[in-house]
């Protein structure tokens, strides 16, 4: 890492994932100059950490982004639509955790352990990926790399946290009406989410698939570079506060085995395999998933509906506030300075 | 249905399902001339509801069956492997919940909604089928006939209730810990399950799939008379009380679009449609599973990763101590006395 220090800007300062990079960018020591939380005018002055520093928000709305270096948003494909490219315009390289820009062709969308060149290409804004498709890249870039990747068939279990803050909030007050005999009131999700599964996140498309799932098939192509790869997925919200998990099946051009993948993953940058056919050997997301950075891969086995070696089975679980928004958006920063900016920082 | 009635017995009354037994015998005015209620000796005199009567439970072990005409199991393998043969010897038709019986190859494993023609070929035992492959052929059935499925990845979604009312009572428990700050106890799922999800059910087999993965494969091919059917499956637990849910995706020799797949569901036995393309549009376990006979149907589309329209995706929703479990066994009963008992029971 580069003795240069950087001016940062977190947009979305007073959301789960705002609070989560503040707390990993404290956490990973990144060479911070100055940091500046950012947030809508209803919550400016609102107190938000920053290690053990409170730092309060300012306004996005009037905010000079001369002086930023790198400005990292999550608050909304709205609001990064209206204000990223004035942030890059300015001279700070926005990393968006929105979808808003993900699909643009000439913006790299990118997760550091699968690839990390895209970043030279960047105009001023890097798109970080949906959650769902990070963790899932993450696992199967190596697999993909040995085998090739044909097509992916992926059911997900994905945490009410994915919602925003307001949804752990109604997967608790829920929990707690039911659990008292009250009928539970609905404001975040469409239908209850305590003790309940929900097939549907984000908005339906004319193909009958959510944009969710659709996020997958575009965000899984793009990242890994190859658009030949078909997927096929169903999302599904679980009572689950923190963490998503994934079934994910894969077909693959060239045979691997469950023993190669085993090896593979092992290897594998930000990959943790927790994978031992007994009771508790694979992980779960209330568990290994909650809290950590690395993607936990376990059931790892061949695929008995293909008697050709070419498929594979993958349980794959990862904090989606962490490596799924927040982590990756500051490992992108990271690459970035330690790639192309290290020489442009401020004097240590 | 015959103007006779038969006497019954139930074994397992204590249970969870067991209990649904009794109480849907009543609501279904099984004709019932008299019913027993069979559990442990450690049981003995507990009071089970059959409709509004109670019933004293009385001891499996010495029970005689020779005066009994049919005989609901449902008390774990091992009392099944040891009861239901002296039953059946005794002039009994068992109908057996576990999975002692299901994969021998002369004894009928039966849905009645699928293969209703199975059972007379009985020998004194049929077999229940388990509750994820139930409510999975049910929705299964008329897309096999129409366009012939040759593989199926599915990925489920259990509630706890599979696992019996102690795992019910788990549940609750682990939930108000967790939510009174307090530690959760983990006595009957292999990892905790309030508020996560565990990708484990039954036991590991040697090729890395669980029994109940297996389950899946064994039992579809056998309903659908089919052993060419390839299935891929992935089982887990989520911190639901009552019904599964499935994420099935399907691919058939034949092509089979979406709307067709709707119309045929539409007329299917057992079987209800919700799909609309909007929130809510779609059924869930906590709401329309619970409770309901039939399998619900939603999340019917095109599966876009296969370009030729030979792939189909599915969200199948159904009460698993219901159709996944007693009601399957009723079912099951009542088409024995229509079309085989009908002229052997008592007068009414």
């Amino acid at each position: 890492m580069s003795e240069k220090k950087f001016n940062v800007a977190v947009v979305g300062a007073t959301g789960a994932v705002g609070e989560a990079m503040l707390s990993i960018l404290a956490e990973r020591n990144f060479p911070v100059d100055n940091i500046v939380a950012l947030a809508s005018k209803r919550s400016e002055g609102t107190s938000v950490l920053f290690g053990n520093k409170t730092l309060k928000t300012k306004v996005l709305d009037d905010f000079d982004f001369s002086d930023t270096d790198i400005a990292l948003f999550s608050a909304g494909g709205s609001v990064s639509e209206e204000h990223a490219p004035r942030a890059a315009a300015a001279g700070a390289v926005v990393v968006d955790n929105t979808s808003h820009f993900r699909n643009e062709p000439d913006i790299p969308l990118v997760v550091p352990e699968v690839n990390p060149h895209a970043i030279a290409a960047h105009n001023g804004i890097i798109a970080n990926p949906n959650c769902s498709t990070i963790q899932m890249v993450v696992a199967l870039k190596p697999l993909h790399d040995a085998a090739t990747i044909e097509r992916i068939n992926v059911c997900t279990y994905q945490s009410v946290s994915g919602s925003g803050r307001k949804a752990v909030d109604e997967l608790a007050s829920q929990t707690a009406s039911l659990m008292n005999g009250k009928d539970a009131e609905i404001s975040v999700q469409p239908k209850r989410i305590a003790f309940n599964c929900i097939p549907h996140i984000d908005t339906f498309q004319d193909n009958g698939y959510t944009r969710e799932e659709m996020k997958m098939v575009w965000e899984t192509r793009k990242i890994l570079e190859d658009d030949s790869i078909a997927v096929n997925p169903t999302c599904v919200r679980v009572p689950v506060f923190y963490a998503h998990s994934e079934a994910v099946h894969i077909e693959t051009r060239d045979p691997l085995s469950a023993d190669q993948a085993r090896k593979l993953l092992r290897k594998a940058p930000g990959v943790t395999v927790m994978d031992k056919q007994e009771p508790g050997g694979y992980p779960t997301p209330g568990e290994e998933g909650t809290n950590r950075d690395d993607v936990f891969v376990g059931r790892i086995r061949d695929d008995i509906s293909l008697d050709d070696g070419r498929g594979l089975n993958l349980w794959v679980v990862s904090d989606n506030l962490r490596k799924g928004a927040a982590l990756n958006s500051v490992q992108i920063a990271e690459t970035l300075i330690k790639e192309h900016l290290g020489t442009l920082g401020r004097a240590a």
